[in-house]
């Protein structure tokens, strides 16, 4: 064993949440996953639970399974609540997509003053969050004001602080960065927001079940949030969607339909929106998808989000340490306390350098212009598949003289 | 034997379609299920597509499986609109639910012609349709016109004649009513509609696999409509969109997302939307259950939807001469031939019957405020099926005396 090896297995020893990776699905021969914040791993508890919806629910059901259907909006968005946000129950709801929800929340929060028509975002939030801000400020006479960010170190706050002024319904901004990881202090974002009389709408898809996020504590206003990467839900699951309580009635989205109807069965008359959290369900969710998301909120659950968070921190910090001697340039804040769970790293060969390590067994994110970004999901990486991967991507720089 | 139940075997034995009842997951007990209007049974090839995606695809697939995935939506959708609706390759996408479809057409067809602000439906259509309908109109300065519809017999076409001005850019109706099942003309609504200039957006959710539906033909407009009734595709599977091919530029839906971007994994730069039929879509739809259209559309195609809807007009003729001596109220139109797959009885006790009915092994939907909705779905129902439904519900209602 060499030393690194014999490091890694120290660290795999000490880890108190090792013995939680036999809750996913084996990575396939001797392949090293770093794409969590692509695709969360299999839990090995999801296949059953939706064979179970197939055969036992959907085909031996007939009556009763539907009645438990209309309310997985609500009953999967408490979990997620309890385990992954900090949240309230009947303050989150899963369903539709995390760009669907995202137009929701911020077409509601412009309906809601006609006195205040921006909404400030950065340049570097993820692209489909801009397309659809921008497309709702535009939709309302608005306007969407793009902060422009450090790509590698995250958004100044005094950029932030200059941009929100009384004509700003809405700030909208990912917590965790998609590309860089920057991690924003939810407290300070919202100070500044709040100061102005603007609500802060976050994008959580790389920050929930990688980070402690504890909305409540924090008195967030509203979050949309994807729940196929760090909460394992599997491919395309409905995102999640979180309303501060007091804003449930103050607040009212556009898409109408029966799941955000006041009385969802009653099938007759006009629109009436329910007064809780369902007035931002639309339609019947997908449940397949929606049942898968129960298998990764249970092992979450049983870490902590603590201790899944410092095993995180240790393990990109970890990753950064082994990667120091390549020369690739770290792209992410270089303290792992101020990012998410995935650490960065440009190189300007990066388009063919992403398939050739998958080639070498391991499974990196590509994101433009050139950026590597490696996530070693905490629940489902070993310190020694940290290790190992390290030692591929040295190898493959070196042979490949990229 | 009874003569009722010769008769049925009968049938049952000059059915050409007989043999794709096994292509189904068999209804548990002796029960009926002829609810196929709220869920369509589940094929027997379903379980194994969705855990081959789960393990296979999710679990061993890394780097490859997510590349599959991203033409799901415009994978399924040709399906779909070769297999039901009698569309062109390019014109059908899977993805959101049907009221989010919904609204992002209504949305883009009032964005697309400032001087037309209405928008006409009938008081029959289904409830989440007119809440949808009604919150575009509203949000954008237009109203929704609700045509008074006979909730029996359908829509009075010279209604419909007299309500679309020059005001009117959209009219919006189900193909198939979704509680007494009336069926359109689909020729004859268009011809209204477009004479006066105003498109037609078809919700064809009781529609799609029940009746021939041949958009291209029709030079249908738009359309959308749910998989999980007569496509099996599940619960909550993921709804169509259908858009012809020349109007894919002329409109413009409001909820963008890179799903609908020109370049979906550029990732950068502001919002274009793409030129074909993708522009409709917005975010990731979620995979398990957009696979799992897969198998019912197999034994849609296997059986052709013209001995399809063949064997529905017999099965709900023979169903309507068996409750005949009833007294039920037929809450339909008379003639098969001008309903869908469904037909529908009054009766004032309908809420307490319909639990009653499915004690005794017979699974029909209720419907407010006082409707029995039978639906004994051709592929997977047999005439003795519905011999048995009928001699049960003559049986409850002497017994119960309601």
């Amino acid at each position: 064993m060499t030393v690194i090896g014999n490091d890694a297995a120290l660290r795999d020893a000490a880890d108190p949440l090792a013995h939680l990776r036999d809750r996913f699905h084996p990575t396939p021969g001797d392949a090293v996953y770093l794409n969590g914040g692509s695709l969360g791993r299999l839990p090995t508890a999801t296949a059953g639970i939706v064979d179970h919806v197939v055969r036992a629910e959907w085909g031996d059901g007939l009556a009763g399974a539907r009645t438990t259907w209309f309310d997985m909006c609500e009953r999967m968005g408490d979990r997620v609540a309890e385990v992954a946000l900090g949240a309230h129950p009947g303050e989150v709801v899963v369903g539709d997509c995390t760009s669907v929800n995202l137009y929701k929340l911020a077409a509601a929060v412009l309906d809601a003053d006609p006195g205040r028509r921006a909404i400030v975002t950065d340049d570097d939030n993820f692209p489909t969050d801009q397309y659809v801000l921008a497309g709702v400020a535009a939709e309302r006479g608005g306007t969407l004001r793009r902060l422009h960010t450090d790509p590698d170190r995250g958004l100044d706050l005094d950029l932030l602080r200059e941009a929100v002024d009384d004509d700003v319904a809405l700030v909208s901004l990912s917590l965790v960065s998609c590309r860089s990881g920057a991690l924003f202090d939810i407290a300070e974002v919202q100070e500044i927001a709040h100061a102005a009389g603007a609500l802060v709408l976050w994008d959580l898809s790389h920050a929930a079940g990688a980070v402690p996020v504890d909305l409540a504590a924090n008195g967030a206003d509203l979050a949309v949030g994807s729940t196929y990467k760090h909460l394992f839900a599997g491919p395309g699951a409905p995102a999640f969607l979180y309303v501060r309580r007091d804003l449930h009635t103050v607040l009212a989205q556009p898409i109408h339909g029966w799941y955000g109807h006041r009385e969802q069965l009653a099938m007759r008359g006009d629109y009436e929106a329910d007064p809780t959290i369902r007035r931002f369900l639309t339609g019947s969710p997908p449940i397949l998808s929606a049942v898968a998301i129960e298998a990764g909120l249970a092992v979450i659950a049983e870490a902590g989000l603590e201790a899944l968070r410092a095993k995180s921190v240790a393990l990109t910090g970890y990753l950064q340490e082994l990667l120091e001697p390549t020369g690739l340039r770290l792209a992410s804040p270089v303290d792992p306390a101020r990012r998410g769970a995935h650490v960065t790293y440009g190189h300007p060969r990066s388009a063919q350098l992403v398939p050739l390590l998958a080639e070498n067994g391991v499974f990196v994110d590509y994101s433009v212009p050139d950026r590597l970004r490696l996530t070693p999901a905490p629940l489902s990486t070993r310190f020694a598949d940290v290790a190992t991967a390290a030692e591929r991507i040295r190898g493959v720089l070196e042979r490949s003289g990229l």
